[in-house]
């Protein structure tokens, strides 16, 4: 039985008719409203609460609504279903913050030095000139173009697919046999194979050039990198959020929406569009004076990202990845084109997925151990990406052992009353002066807060021990002596912003259960490195550096994150902070056939150490549930800085 | 500016509407009427012919239109264009005899003694029994599968598409890690390589069948047999017309319409369509105790069909073809899959284009060459391929040489006033009495005729030359003491069957156009295979044994044939008739490796001899023109039995 649904949104209305049953959120999709989603669709994080005005409605579940919104009719669109015609009012969705700071994510890039186009790079340009066929010569076009690849290039076993051979005899007679041909090199294990990519008519300068992208698909961010792959230069970079985002801020709850019908599908339409309008605005930025630079004449894309990011992206279903024995269905993609993937570069690009370790170990992290020199490293260093996922790899150019810990997106702002990412309007750093334990704080861009990010919440975390506002066991401690400290609806509670301050006319606070959420996200990701290194019995006083990937890890205070017990205590100059060692190494491999394949051969050699299954993890992680650890014998910098105040 | 078109038809009106400048043909395609046109929209046949009955038209051309049609409003539809609101009536279409008729189709196929489904196949069914992830071995599901090939069938370097990729995780969770395999054996120069076709979830009866598909695609005609090919038996064969008649009756015609805006779309759609609903009707015809077949489990299809033919069903440019000097966009297609074919096989099956010589020597021929034995024959053979064009090969184990020449399709019954297909109520063999010249026919199915198709008409041109009823030259001869002798229309023509004893009630005849035409024709083919033997220098009497091909060459009277100079002159046990030689040689490719490389072979071993810039096949064309030739001394048994008359 069909039924009408009214939506009031945005001072304008839509209705749709859907069968008894239907879920609200698929309802509301259907009349093309965006809900988001941020938990996945499980009824766990309350953010697509919407307002039942009339009609019937039955509700699985409530988790997060009082009973007095329950009694206002608010319902979780992700959670209830349709029983009859209903008027259903949209409240205001938070929007994501659309743009970011877009100097947040330039980074200096050098093209490697051994960078050689024609013996590095696997894709090239080649000039060809036929002879036209006559009566005395009626070779087909097809077989006229082998030859002429043979003779002129020492090229044999050309492939090309059907589209690209419909077009063949088009473009020899436009260019009056005289072409330009771009090709795949394809290195199987044993003999290589030419692909043609394009042809095109006439002989292109051999020095313009020739694009290619590198990008990393992040859980929150994508970061795409035009480079020409003839000078190997990186002529544009841009940086979006993943639209995936408003189906799921983490991993699991974008596996969870994914398994839903047709939630895969969708996830991999919004991840393609981010991808897509990434492709355009970096072609925007580049002025060439021969014109314009249009998607579709990118010919090669590398893909980093962590193993979710690249199953979603692919359609591959992603299931097995958050169930015991969280397998993936794939590690190493097979070789890809532009058409199957669905990016809108082109259709014949090459489209290389970089092979990952395992479920929580991906590609991201193949692709960071590449571009940090952690396989090259002589001494034993350890590689941190603090991000969603706390991955950690220990090794060196001998041996590299790795292992991920759920540390949650807490850093990134979820889970935290006013945590936000970092964009405009972020509190990014914190001072609290000791004695009177007022704050002073950073905002990015300089206005009003609305909100804390991950640096932001670090250092407020440390400032707030250290001054004595907080215990070790991160109680907010009731009796201190300023109106800051106050008892709020999630228990204690400190008040980083005046309403007066801040963008929205609220304070700005930070709870008790905000500092649990942030408390298990240190502990976990300390407690991975530490199990790791105890694993192959290497102290962590002789881990020689410390190497931090993720845009995020690059704003981290390292004082600061020592303090709260988020980074291990040693000289800070063995820390080094790389930024998205993930998009550089997708770079690298991009540019150079021997980095991609020195990215698989790590890939191989990584030694993944299940800490799911490891008791040793969880007392490890229970001990670093403290400010900044039970044992402060591990941190005699903070036991320090503790003394003095 | 905008027109409404309504168009009468069939007891109904449809209306659409279409901007000033459109052909009358594709407002009727938009409005869903399907107007035959067999020269292929060329305005050549006059078989498109509408009434106008109201508004503005303008006529490009109104060539076979009289004034009398002109002043009545017809038009043909190929070749008028709208200019106002206008009303049309379509007359009823001849409709395409949608059956060929069953037991003319059916070959009596054996096995090839050496076949072995282990050996000869490329595709095969693996049985493979995996151990299941645990945390002890998080191996992901693509490699866990390879490390299963390579331990349980000696295979490396196995390959997959993203959908089969995307399915994986899922079937062997389904059979519980045990699963079918359906492969594929790429043997490209260097090494082979292993695609993964499809994964089935559980183990497969090794004896169960594995499906194939073997394809002729005729202009006229096309045939599938559905292969098992764990048996290699063929358990179906069905024929039906070529959809692309309707859009042309010969090659030339189908390229032109093809050159048009969107002609090359549909000529490939018709084809696939005619296709499709062929694998529908073999399946169909298949009964096995455990269920039924579907087309999606064929997995591997042979096509063989003339260079044309496999342009237009790959959707590539036909155009240089026609136009000299004469050249295909490629004689030998890349391996492709059913899902770029568009064919509704399995959408990974192995779909293999046999490869052609030349423009006018395609596939058919390559595949005819090694079914018919020739390329392993010890003597000279020729090999006559009797269609729409007359192909020719002439040689032995140790050389090859072929032309085309075209033939027209006079003997498929178009350019002969009552011309017709070999199909029910057709006239297919004719005895002329020498002394009352009343005829006696025999007609395909026993009912009332309805027109002569091409046995009839060699068989209706041999009887009428040797009793007098039209002389060497081909004219009836008007003095001759019989009724059924008179001025027609079109000169003089001879009545083969009354109006009363008709289908129509109307007079079939043949008249002086119709055997100029089929003049025409013979002399072609005569022509062809003498200039060819003279090429090589090879008197036409050393040559050993003549093979015909072609399902229209089963049929041919050789005697008649003969007496009218198609044929050579020489002891009937010379000729062997072998049915669709293409289709065998599909068959055989289809099944077993090596004769699929044994055709590639042929086609590089075969010389191209190209007429159309070769004077001495014009000088043989037109000796040729007379029956049987000009030169009598050629034809032995054919002064003797004029000599006994």
């Amino acid at each position: 039985m069909n039924h009408t649904l009214t939506f009031t949104h945005d001072d304008r209305q839509d209705s749709v008719e859907v069968p008894t049953g239907t879920l609200l959120a698929d309802a509301a999709r259907l009349a093309g409203i965006d809900i988001g989603q941020p938990c996945g669709g499980q009824g766990r994080c309350g953010r697509c609460a919407v307002q039942v005005t009339s009609g019937t409605v039955r509700r699985r579940s409530a988790l997060r609504l009082t009973d007095a919104d329950i009694a206002q009719g608010y319902a979780l669109a992700c959670q209830t279903v349709v029983e009859g015609d209903v008027s259903i009012y949209v409240p205001p969705q938070e929007k994501i913050e659309r743009r970011l700071t877009t100097d947040r994510v330039v980074a200096e890039v050098t093209v490697p030095e051994d960078y050689e186009y024609p013996f590095s790079q696997t894709v090239r340009r080649l000039p060809l000139t036929l002879n036209p066929p006559s009566m005395d010569d009626q070779t087909d076009d097809w077989a006229r173009l082998q030859t002429a690849f043979r003779l002129q290039h020492g090229i044999e076993h050309l492939t090309c697919s059907l589209p690209v051979l419909r077009r063949i005899g088009g473009v020899l007679r436009e260019g009056d046999w005289r072409v330009t041909a771009i090709i795949e090199t394809i290195r199987p294990p044993d003999h290589p194979t030419i692909r043609l990519i394009d042809l095109l008519p006439g002989h292109v300068d051999e020095y313009a050039p020739l694009w290619g992208a590198a990008i990393d698909i992040g859980t929150t961010t994508v970061t795409l990198w035009l480079v020409d792959l003839v000078t190997g230069q990186v002529r544009a970079q841009v940086a979006e959020y993943n639209g995936q985002i408003a189906r799921g801020e983490d991993v699991i709850s974008r596996i969870i929406y994914a398994s839903k019908n047709g939630g895969g599908d969708e996830l991999r339409q919004r991840v393609l569009d981010t991808l897509n309008s990434l492709l355009e605005l970096a072609c925007k930025r580049v002025k060439l004076p021969e014109g314009k630079v249009t998607p579709d004449q990118i010919v090669k894309a590398t893909i980093a990202g962590n193993s979710t990011m690249i199953h979603l992206l692919l359609g591959i279903p992603a299931a097995s990845i958050r169930l015991s024995p969280f397998v993936t269905a794939v590690n190493h993609p097979p070789p890809l084109t532009g058409r199957e993937v669905g990016l809108n570069v082109n259709p014949e690009a090459s489209v290389d997925c970089l092979p990952g370790v395992a479920s929580y170990v991906g590609a991201d992290i193949t692709a960071g151990v590449l571009s940090s020199g952690l396989a090259d490293a002589e001494n034993v260093t350890l590689f941190l990406d603090v991000g969603t996922n706390g991955e950690t790899v220990l090794g060196n150019r001998d041996w590299l052992v790795t292992c991920a810990c759920s540390a949650g997106p807490a850093f990134e702002g979820a889970g935290v009353v006013n945590g936000m990412r970092a964009t405009t309007g972020a509190i990014e750093e914190v001072w609290i002066n000791s004695e009177s334990l007022e704050p002073t704080y950073r905002v990015i861009g300089g206005g009003k807060p609305k909100g804390i990010c991950g640096s932001g919440l670090i250092s407020l975390l440390a400032e707030a021990f250290i001054t004595g506002v907080i215990d070790k066991g991160g109680n907010v401690n009731l009796g201190a002596p300023s109106p800051r400290v106050r008892e709020g609806a999630h228990g204690g509670e400190y008040v980083v912003a005046w309403g007066a301050e801040t963008e929205s006319g609220e304070d700005i606070v930070i709870t008790r259960v905000d500092i649990d959420n942030l408390l298990r996200a240190k502990a976990a990701i300390y407690a991975g490195f530490t199990v790791l290194a105890e694993n192959v019995g290497i102290p962590l006083e002789s881990v020689d550096k410390v190497l931090i990937g993720g845009s995020f890890g690059k704003y981290i205070n390292v004082e600061k994150a020592v303090q709260i017990g988020l980074l291990p205590d040693m000289e800070w100059t063995r820390f080094e902070f790389l930024g998205n060692t993930s998009v550089k190494g997708a770079y690298l491999a991009l540019l150079d056939w021997r980095k991609r394949e020195r990215i698989t051969e790590i890939a191989k050699r990584m030694t993944y150490i299940e800490l799911s299954a490891d008791n040793r993890f969880y007392e490890a992680f229970t001990s670093a549930l403290f400010l900044p650890h039970t044992d402060l014998s591990k941190f005699p910098s903070v036991a320090e800085a503790l003394e003095k105040t």
